[in-house]
């Protein structure tokens, strides 16, 4: 196997000269958009290898769609690029500061984590998305994607290295790692001392073998069960839209609807209401007994594993409840703490929902599908955190930054 | 053995009462002070048990001392309390807002984390300071002190447990945990989804075990192996003033100094005159062979443990450096991350050595000890984290809190 370690030593050397760059840092992100439009033919070939691979391994088709670039696809990675070189940097901010009586002057200034680990499943842009937010953050990063991907991703890799150098700042702030077994995954996890932090981006399972296993410190960005709950007093076609939304507009991300709460008072109204809605895309409800009762024969019984659910699919969880606690006890219970919204028109429900749900976003009269970076105008986005240590919500490069606190004096003592 | 999944699920269970009891909180945290003064005698009869306990046991002298209250440790205790009361409340601050285009009003807003869970060792009176800052921060905490502390710890639960009570507060927001066997500390490592976050408190062995061993999130609080660096720019006397402070005002502490640097055109000057200084004090110096030679015989070779060692004891290790380069990259060798000092009057030199050296505290011509909540001015402190996620530095209520996106819209989808 690699030796990680020596790698991880190698980012660590090399983020010392990028926690200085400034804007080097710029430059080189605008380079590397430019070396991967340069290096177009070289990227979509090593993904037609990579495809042919997967397809002969009879891989899932939407891992397929989620390997496969194009050149529209390389065109994103490439603005991705130039979005986050546009950010403001976040490094140097000063946070807070003041004087303290005895004439210390304390500072608490923003900078960065040092080196920044993302094991990633097969999604291919995400070595220049993950890449260009820590090297904005002042980062280096080792990169672990998934097997299907790596002859991409060593093309994706290449460019990058290549601008770095151009910018005059060393290669090994981008380091992707060659060896895509488990174990490399399990070797990252354990370096302990070499990575500052860890993130996973991908699925339920990734996600939960690294918050699990990981000896180093551990963002865990998010899987989302997030619910709708329809409130007595809601506007009944407002709810329709924003269901709707939420579930069908993409269904495989993290912040789209898995389950519906309605409350009893409007179920026979707002329920049949959101049906129809929804049956334009064929959506499948799964109900309790009373929403049964009151839809007919054509929804399925709702299981305990249903309410748990994250389906990324054209399924809805569906539950009538009696109150506003009722809805709050059944999130707190199911939900993963990622987006929860009310419709309603009552102000004091909507404060009780905002003040009493427990989860990274929390919505009065909107879709679930706007925890986005980029729909909260924070920029690019590493993902999502469903923890509340260090960051929750969407997570910028901002989020990928720490503080250290700058004391100086003329010779105080204790 | 006790069950801990219970006890966490009443603590959240209380925590739902406190994350919004405003001003109900300082009512409690007043009240508690007035239950520890008047338990004062049940306390100590508790501790003079636990004192005599230990004694039989054989456990050493600076363990008892810590172990040991008095009547005025037990003031301390309650003043430490309303010192609490008195700071600002952190939950419910918006820490950001804005409109988005699409009329969306998002605000992130400071909210409790939900159930603390704290390890400790022999020190009664973290007791009562953990709780309160806990309770401060809208949390409830899961308590679990040393053995040899167990009877006074009891005795401070009771009085906490009380105060709640009559603040019209659950009682379990407060829980000591009475098994004090590893058993227990192992289990509360693996509490996951009911404790938000577990901080150990105490020596480089316990800090150590929970991080290699928990499952839930962990906030790393400090142990210090502090370094200053004596610059050839230096003001000798204003050197010799702060390594003096820095090592022997409180040598069993964290922010204590644990190795000198000393820039070799200035070594022949400075460290006569800093040993002067420290021999008031009968400080053991290890050095390196440079500074024996400068120093004579009294000082006894340095060895690659003693740049690493924490020592909490009136013992320094002393480096002879050709440059600021080589202190800096001594620093980031042995370092633990706490507090590092320069002694300058280079201003480039100060600016590179805060700049590059990657530690939660950096001073400039002053004495580590000040890392300190209150010398800080943030108020009284959980611990000073040595991690770079979530906090870095000495922690008050406010670092024991997270964040959530509060987003109001008028029908908005995506």
């Amino acid at each position: 196997m690699e030796d990680l370690t020596a790698m991880a030593k190698r980012a660590k050397a090399a983020s010392r000269a990028l926690a200085a760059a400034g804007p080097l840092k710029t430059r080189a992100l605008l380079a590397a958009a430019e070396e991967l439009e340069r290096s177009q033919k070289e990227i979509l070939a090593a993904n037609a290898e990579d495809l042919a691979a997967a397809k002969r391994e009879g891989v899932s088709a939407p891992l397929l769609d989620r390997l496969a670039l194009g050149e529209t696809r390389v065109k994103g990675m490439a603005d991705g690029l130039r979005g986050v070189a546009a950010q403001e940097d976040p490094v140097g901010e000063v946070v807070s500061g003041f004087v303290r009586p005895n004439g210390l002057r304390i500072e608490k200034v923003r900078v960065p984590l040092g080196v920044i680990g993302i094991i990633y499943e097969a999604r291919p842009n995400v070595t220049a998305d993950a890449a260009a937010i820590c090297l904005k953050a002042g980062s280096a990063v080792v990169l672990r994607g998934g097997k299907e991907a790596l002859r991409t991703n060593l093309a994706v890799e290449a460019a990058l290295r290549r601008a770095l150098e151009q910018a005059g700042l060393p290669a090994d702030c981008v380091q992707l790692v060659r060896d895509t077994t488990h174990a490399s995954a399990q070797a990252m996890m354990r370096l302990t001392g070499y990575l500052d932090v860890l993130i996973p981006r991908g699925g339920k399972n990734l996600i939960r073998s690294v918050v699990e296993n990981a000896r180093v410190p551990v963002i865990e960005t998010g899987w989302g069960n997030c619910h709708i709950y329809v409130d007595a007093s809601a506007d009944v076609a407002m709810a329709a839209e924003i269901v709707f939304n939420a579930k069908t507009s993409r269904p495989s991300v993290c912040n789209a609807a898995e389950s519906l709460l309605v409350h009893q008072d409007i179920a026979r109204e707002a329920l049949p209401a959101i049906k129809a809605r929804l049956d334009e895309k064929h959506v499948e409800l799964r109900g309790c007994e009373r929403t049964r009762a009151i839809l007919g024969g054509g929804v399925a019984p709702a299981t305990e594993e249903d309410y748990g659910a994250e389906y990324l699919d054209y399924i809805l969880s569906v539950k009538v409840v009696d109150s506003l606690d009722e809805a709050i006890a059944h999130i707190a219970q199911y939900s993963s703490g990622h987006s929860e919204a009310i419709v309603t028109n009552s102000y004091a429900n909507a404060r009780r929902f905002t003040a009493e749900v427990d989860s990274a976003a929390v919505y009065v009269n909107a879709s679930t599908r706007f925890t986005d970076g980029g729909e909260f105008g924070l920029g690019a986005e590493i993902g999502i955190s469903t923890q509340k240590l260090h960051a929750r919500g969407p997570m910028g490069a901002k989020e990928l930054t720490t503080t250290k606190f700058i004391v100086t004096g003329n010779g105080q003592v204790r």
